[in-house]
């Protein structure tokens, strides 16, 4: 298994829960894991009934795992601050103030934590040495996954902008007395450098999750969660990532062969139901179901968590990377 | 009931559905009804088997019922071609094109969706005078609700924009002969009008969904939903409109009071775990459960709709708005 692993699908089809499980697996094999969760309910702190920050910390009682939460919220404030800061740089100061509306209006406008929430994955991943594995409990979607061809796209135009600047330096320099000074201002441009920086981070995030990711779909065995997944499988597809495999999350449990009545009737027919999906899955997709996990009772914390990573069957170790 | 009534509540709890049932059930009480559906894996396609364009068309076989779905791709295209074509012109020449990167950056930017489908609802309200009930199958979140507050945000740009903009032009009809051409320029200028109009357009919204819209969150009896509720509720009372009440949905059937072995032991167990999470969001909110849905084996479509819609216990009358 790779060193990155993303646990992805559609809300509420209990990624966190396998996130925390599969790390949980890892940790147990020995590997210093890490597990990030991002959702906004901080549903990692309800699985390990601890809370978590936005640094990781060592989660209670399970040796070999650590655990961090990313607030969504904070991250756009701290993006948003970053972007004014540059801003009030670079910018004359007779624009400053109309800039200064703009963010607020973009803040105001939803979806700016999607990329917020993107480059703090980054940001995760370039200081992952620490661990054998990071475990994340969702997968970055279409949207975000665009952001990969971002640094084809500002390669394009940093090379226009320094061409249009060496332009001018080069005026300046023959109009000039000496020139070396005019020369080190290109280099030291600091929106140039600004657009280096995020080009190189992109490019970083494109081959990393390229080279060292692996990405799983967790699905329920219902008809929307299926039509999800290709939508899902797709995307990622289309950023020349691929999906390593389902895992089916809460699958009906049958009742016993004797039993009958309201309750058993129900729940054959609801099983019966549920493994059309699953078949549908087996069919449709070239990538395969690696684990079904069964429907608990309640919600899965402490005890449980252990029983559903024993259902989990993702493998966890690490030389297969170079399988 | 009010005019307008959204469905919200997170992804996978069953929106489309109770939207769907709760349409038919206003349809049958002899309403004039559209449901708007705007979830990409295009659900309401699959309840009526019939497909739905961007604009109402009649539901087969029901009467009084039409249904659209948004597409919020679509919508995050038109909307930026619109900026595109407005950018183009109010801005000098020399600077749009670096506009059109800027704008394609920001279209690779996630979520900009979010902020053009509420652009679209607010469209849907505009236009729906041949219907006495508008069903919505998800309802604002956070991020585009703070767009509400997007009046007295503009308000103040547009002020200190036309105080700007009149004193150049005095500026201009003192050194100018005769002044009323630049007066006039004042009146038509585009940035200014595009301003008023965004301004009168989110007013129109936020006096809407106040005045003639009633909220309903759907979520299945689970915690992690429970939890999410609270901050939907939140976020809705932030912008000083209110929860009417919950729709508990996936409510699992009890088994025969003589049933036993594995399935019926489960099912029990599972039941109180349910029943815990009805009584706390009962004890938590001051709203009500205004129904409760049972789980299906099946995926609700045809028959199985109408069957839900007589488990929807969510009022139809068109009176009682006024009550």
């Amino acid at each position: 298994m790779e060193k990155f692993v993303f646990f992805g699908g559609k809300g509420g089809v209990g990624k966190t829960t396998v996130s925390c499980a599969y790390a949980l697996k890892c940790a147990e094999a020995g590997l210093d894991t890490l597990v990030v969760s991002t959702d906004p309910a901080h549903s990692t702190a309800d699985v390990f009934d601890q809370a978590f920050g936005d640094d990781p910390s060592a989660v209670d009682g399970h040796e070999g795992l650590w655990a961090m939460e990313v607030d969504p919220d904070e991250e756009v404030e701290r993006h948003m601050r970053e972007i004014r800061r540059r801003m009030n740089e670079q910018v004359s100061a007779a624009i400053v103030n109309e800039i200064d509306r703009q963010i607020e209006l973009a803040h105001r406008t939803p979806g700016a934590y999607e990329a917020a929430l993107f480059d703090r994955f980054v940001q995760v991943m370039r200081e992952a040495d620490d661990y054998d594995r990071v475990v994340f409990d969702t997968s970055p979607t279409g949207g975000t996954l665009r952001l990969l061809a971002l640094p084809d796209f500002l390669g394009e135009w940093i090379e226009r902008l320094v061409a249009k600047r060496t332009k001018s330096v080069d005026l300046f320099e023959k109009a000039a007395v000496g020139g070396r000074e005019a020369r080190r201002k290109l280099d030291e441009d600091p929106l140039i450098a600004h657009l280096q920086g995020r080009k190189e981070k992109f490019e970083f995030a494109g081959r990393t999750l390229r080279e060292d990711a692996a990405f799983f779909v967790v699905l329920n065995p219902d008809e929307l969660s299926i039509r999800e997944t290709e939508r899902a499988v797709a995307e990622v597809a289309e950023q020349d990532l691929g999906v390593e495999g389902f895992v089916v999350n809460r699958v009906t449990p049958a009742p016993d062969d004797d039993e009958r009545g309201r309750g058993a009737t129900w729940l054959r027919e609801r099983v019966a139901t549920e493994r059309e999906r699953i078949d549908e899955i087996d069919r449709e997709f070239d990538e395969p179901v690696v684990a079904e996990v069964e429907s608990r009772v309640r919600e899965v914390k402490g005890d449980l968590l252990a029983a559903v990573a024993d259902e989990l069957a993702v493998d966890v170790d690490v030389a297969s990377a170079e399988a």
